[in-house]
């Protein structure tokens, strides 16, 4: 089987991510809730993948903040952030884990202006900062597309918008474990991350790192392990976000994730993906029957290739390839609908081809071959 | 080690539990987003836990919703049912998973109620009843305290609520894996259960069961792999609550637990685990420096076993029983503050021990040395 959708969930991962979470089943207490060695260990191993985190997006250990998923993390964010009245900037390249929160803020009395794209799928930073108002609290943007791959300028933006006293809230679903990010160079207040795509981590891990003296209002609370008496949910970070039983055994298997990250070079790791998009994209452009979306001039990407196949419906050619030649991709909407909407594939979909760098070039070379027989023969 | 404090989190489980989840780390796609074989692994493992579950639970799978952990189902249920003017009635023995979204309810114009409870902790239903108001939309209820380990007669109160027209959620954070529950005979709308503890699955785990029929407004929305153009997160369950992707690989271990019990039979572990609970009970209250708290004369009840030792803080108890005997309980508040505030132990806290299927009488036996010698020595 050759998987390429790695921009869903990772299928390929380090072995030592699967033996931490085994690892952690096994010994591990929960953390902050108790003073016994099973409890601590709990404590220590969360601890130290915080500290990595941090690391990785240029904070402070406390000021990450665990979620199930990224889509927590942006729900956590938009309804602990945004009130009545205020104005939100975001744009058509969204998930609907930005866009559903943000329509449902709409309803509340929250204002939204959506920045739209060029025929390549790609927004112009200009084009949000002309959407600024008074009242705009904050842009919300993804770093990637999930369906072009490319990234947006969240440095240019989150500057414009700083300079303005609007918040940066970033969507890192496509690019936490592939693209460096710096909350305070980069200008962002809110990253979101899922542990389960780039990071190599086990699904049901993710969370955000919120730039320091930031308060964002919790989306749960409950059990925070200390402040027993107190009504409300501590204020303090990390706790404030984090009501109820972290899932430890989870973020055990993300530290081995970002620690195989760590050893073989982040870098390294995105090049390599990097290639076998830009390989795949060269070849597939080659093939006349196929339209491959977004820009590949630039090596601001993700290691995402969507495509299709003449008029043929992407669920037919998903199929097709997995049934046929035993190849993962991705068909239909991808959660994004205004970029279908831009694109004008609401119907048709888009085949989406997501690369690792477990992934190799001859398995690239395989899919190529697969895309050029289902164009020529359907 | 001797580990006693499974009401927190599960320490001893059977280890198919963790190569359960070793597997789908190493095997497992994302479940409903794609149509190729990694995908369909997942949705097929998942699928098949939603069924125990929903045999456990007696309702069908499609009713049992997915969450990271018992704290965000409460929230999920409280702030998805109860609106601004409904009034609702919880009890003194609730956990701050109950407590702290309650209250920030009430500041939002929800109206609360709290029912009290006798000198052994335990609240009469009759007391539940006597708070109905012409506007009472929901109970909510713990199944069993966190603290004293005693039941509350779930069925009674749910069919007194259900005969007002009147929601019945329980909170089956101590419960769920050794106490069954039928949602129609017990009466109950909404079971919030965690995975990590009795039901024996990995951390990051749990869910709830709702009644077939309830709409609860969810907490979080995002993508979910069907109806991508529609501006809501679509109302069918469970897919209403389960925004962004599932742990699937937590999900894949908690399926083996629930395994695990039915090989062995609930019954024979509760039996199990009562009798150690019971049989350390009754050693230790022959001490007379110790103060037990909470109800002994029933069977319905989880293995908890709750004490004080003279006026020495629970916390110092811990922490002897850890660094001299090696036995692993909790001391504290338990994020139970109303039980405390009962029991005037705000200050000292309590030692709880509470007991798994995995413990033996003999681990038991060198406990209650174990609290003997503290309260003889210190």
């Amino acid at each position: 089987m050759i998987y390429l959708d790695s921009a869903a969930t990772s299928y390929y991962r380090p072995d030592s991510v699967a033996l931490a979470v085994a690892d952690a089943v096994r010994h591990m207490g929960n953390s902050s809730r108790g003073i016994h060695d099973a409890a601590l260990d709990a404590s220590r191993t969360i601890y130290q993948v915080r500290e990595k985190l941090g690391e990785m997006f240029g904070c402070g250990p406390s000021q990450i903040a665990f979620a199930s998923n990224v889509t927590e993390s942006l729900n956590t964010a938009l309804c602990g952030l945004l009130r009545p009245g205020d104005h939100v900037v975001t744009t058509v390249l969204e998930h609907n884990s930005v866009l559903r929160p943000l329509y449902r803020l709409e309803q509340q009395g929250v204002e939204l202006s959506i920045a739209g794209c060029d025929t390549l799928g790609t927004v112009c930073p200009e084009d949000i900062q002309a959407l600024f108002r008074p009242n705009t609290r904050a842009v919300v943007c993804t770093h990637a597309s999930n369906l072009t791959g490319n990234l947006m300028d969240i440095r240019r933006i989150g500057k414009a918008a700083h300079e303005r006293g609007i918040l940066m809230i970033v969507d890192g679903a496509q690019t936490a474990g592939i693209f460096p990010v710096d909350l305070r160079k980069d200008h962002v207040d809110v990253f979101c991350f899922t542990g389960h795509k780039s990071l190599l981590g086990p699904q049901g891990t993710g969370g955000m790192a919120v730039r320091q003296g930031l308060l964002i209002e919790p989306l749960k609370v409950g059990g925070s392990g200390i402040k027993t008496f107190e009504k409300e949910q501590p204020e303090q970070m990390p706790e404030v976000l984090e009501a109820g039983t972290l899932n430890g055994h989870g973020i055990a298997g993300l530290g081995a994730g970002i620690d195989y990250i760590s050893s073989k070079g982040m870098d390294k790791l995105k090049e390599k993906e990097l290639c076998l998009a830009e390989m795949f994209y060269e070849r597939v452009i080659q093939i006349p029957e196929v339209k491959v979306y977004g820009s590949f001039t630039t090596k601001q990407r993700a290691p995402i290739v969507s495509l299709n196949i003449k008029e043929l419906p992407s669920g037919e050619v998903s199929s097709i390839l997995m049934e046929e030649y035993d190849i993962c991709t991705r068909s239909g909407g991808h959660c994004a609908p205004l970029m279908h909407k831009a694109f004008g594939t609401e119907v048709q979909g888009m085949v989406r081809f997501s690369f690792s760098s477990f992934n190799t070039e001859e398995q690239t070379e395989q899919v190529v071959k697969a895309v050029k027989e289902i164009a020529e023969e359907r």
